[in-house]
């Protein structure tokens, strides 16, 4: 078998999201993932360090950073930020359908929900130092990136319970507006009701 | 040795902290807490579940859900949450010895410094929940109560590495104030900028 094959890391992303949900995260092996995969467990730990690797790699958390350090110096925290989250969101979005099984896999398992938790926290840190690094003092690096954290958790669940739909960037960009109005003291906004929505969604 | 024993659960905690920071937590046993005490290991298991519990205790919470819960319904979400936020912020500068030395023994470890994220992630749904039941509609409810997270973290941490100074409650009410201008697209006030402060007081 060639050192190259034809989009192996998508592959086995596939087959492990597969096992993960038919057997468990614990209960599938590295070599289960690689065998459905068609390709040899080497070729697996060339693309990943193990199987938990597969769920939570670190190119989200580089796309914030890269677009938030991207974003015009003129610009507030606040926006920088929501460029940053807006773009995960868009990622996201593209790869619908690995992300909902993705989240289905973790729903199931209290150890993967920590590690989601520590790398939220991650992202957060990320954040805050690349705002530190555009001249924003402490705290606000550490206020606007943690709200940034709030905004994008709250849509990312909103999303998943809705399957997928309203498109994430657009929940987002919702949830930073009606963040806004909430910490002005302001009351929910009624288009930001979605609870009947994610209801009907989760029952349907 | 009879059954009571004056303050022993703080005894415990004293004692408890105090070799968690001199031998590290995953060293220390419940034998030896219970003996520095001068207390029986069966007084110790009469408040702790174990050794982690003496600093994971859900009396925060339980503190955050109660304040939210009592305040006036005509109250908009942010200052419900304000106010849990702010009770705990008291509560823990009361214990302000006992706090520092807590966020020491954390600190020095990766376990202990997960646990609190599941710690922090575990009141921001119990405050949902709990405007929930005021009425708050989703994705409000948890938009709010992850800003307020979001703002007691980090009131929190700049707490930390001033030492206890500013007070807490003090700290939340500013980076209260900071998270409204900064989420209106604002840039942060001068008056909120502590590095410098944090800064000396963590080298002084």
């Amino acid at each position: 078998m060639g050192r190259w094959e034809p989009n192996a890391r998508g592959r086995l992303e596939q087959s492990a999201l597969e096992l993960y949900l038919e057997r468990g995260f614990e209960q599938t092996t590295v070599a289960e993932i690689a065998k459905r995969a068609g390709l040899t467990e080497r070729t697996f730990f060339r693309h990943f360090a193990d199987k938990r690797e597969v769920l939570f790699s670190s190119s989200l958390q580089e796309l914030m950073v890269t677009t938030l350090a991207g974003v015009p110096e003129a610009a507030a925290p606040i926006d920088a930020v929501a460029a940053a989250i807006e773009a995960a969101g868009a990622r996201l979005q593209d790869r619908r359908d690995i992300a909902l099984r993705r989240q289905a896999v973790i729903a199931a398992n209290a150890g993967l929900q920590e590690r989601e938790l520590i790398k939220l926290a991650s992202i957060a840190a990320a954040m805050a130092e690349a705002l530190r690094e555009r001249g924003v003092g402490d705290p606000a690096a550490n206020l606007t990136a943690e709200a940034g954290i709030a905004v994008f958790k709250t849509a990312f669940e909103c999303w998943i319970n809705g399957i997928g739909q309203p498109e994430l960037p657009q929940l987002i960009r919702e949830f930073l507006d009606e963040l806004e109005t909430l910490t002005a003291g302001g009351n929910p906004s009624p288009s930001a009701r979605r609870d009947d929505a994610a209801t009907a969604a989760r029952s349907g």
